[in-house]
């Protein structure tokens, strides 16, 4: 996405190889036009999906999760992180270790609002090491809705979690894919072609 | 606001005379609709006056700030809840107490997005004992940004929210405010009608 890639090139802070800050206009102050154009995106890679619920994760993930609900004009559940490692019977949960905090917390989505029948696109922020969304694709496989696919808005290319995800069969996409970083420099992918397949 | 009193009739889990559960279409699971709807009506109620940031409270809060960020057409900038109490020379913070987890956190908002010359609106899901909002607006004090006043969806009027922010000369506007409440009983004030002033 075109428009994003510049954002993030003229105010995106690249902190090391590793770490892009982007809370000048993504998760922490918001441009809200931006985040708009931002979910009808996320919600367009998967356009010819039927989809009834967006999913994501609090709390970065719920500008983008409302963004596309609305592109969707469907709802949005999003997981909530819990330190207590507490089952409960009304809630799906899932286990999930972050490796920039060094701890592990229990992402947890009430089974009242997830079941068979949903048609689930899951968004988020980043897609890097995958924890966090690896945790939300065993939570909509539990509760036995269909898992359409994953959308994020930046992925760490060099980072294992698009692997992850493909490892669990889940169509993956981002709107932004860097492959390599630095301060003062950064690359991104070529956007993908998509790829009719020519045999039946 | 009727259509919001409707839902809140209809889908609040009233579990005590304090405790209302709106997590099936506000606060876990998210009705985008009616999520843009409130955001419309959290801005109109401040239509009079020029507002360029929203400011709300992670995570809950997010989704109001979005809508109302959309309604105004600005930017919404969401403050961080943080444990540990480290001071930092970039970010306004401000001490919150949770009555209801019984513990101090930390808000904070990086100076880079708040200061002279921002007219902020104050929005959240809740105004109940205010604490939360208390912080915000002291954080919007201290960046020398003008409070244009709060703007919350849900206040529970019994409790002692609203009297700490007037006293603190802070306009507050709600969208539904609950003035008694029991396991399946729930009783909305009245509509305020607007008072002209009559004397100059």
């Amino acid at each position: 996405m075109r428009m994003l890639e510049d954002r993030i090139r003229e105010q995106g802070l690249i902190l090391s190889d590793t770490v892009l800050k982007v809370d000048s206009f993504l998760n922490h102050q918001v441009d809200t036009a931006l985040a708009l154009e931002i979910g009808k995106e996320l919600a367009g890679r998967f356009a010819d999906k039927p989809i009834t619920k967006v999913l994501t994760i609090e709390a970065s993930g719920i500008q983008f999760a409302m963004a596309a609900g609305i592109a969707l004009n469907v709802p949005f559940v999003y997981a909530k992180k819990k330190k207590a490692i507490t089952q409960s019977e009304q809630a799906y949960s899932a286990s999930v270790h972050s490796f920039t905090k060094q701890e592990t917390y229990q992402v947890t989505v009430s089974k009242s609002y997830l079941g068979p029948g949903d048609k689930v696109l899951i968004v988020d922020d980043f897609l890097a090491t995958g924890a966090a969304l690896v945790g939300l694709v065993q939570i909509v496989n539990e509760s036995g809705a269909e898992l359409v696919g994953v959308s994020c808005v930046i992925e760490k290319g060099f980072q294992e979690g698009r692997g992850l995800l493909e490892q669990m069969n889940v169509s993956v996409q981002s709107l932004a894919t860097i492959t390599r970083m630095a301060p003062g420099e950064i690359e991104f992918a070529e956007p993908v072609k998509e790829l009719v397949e020519e045999t039946v």
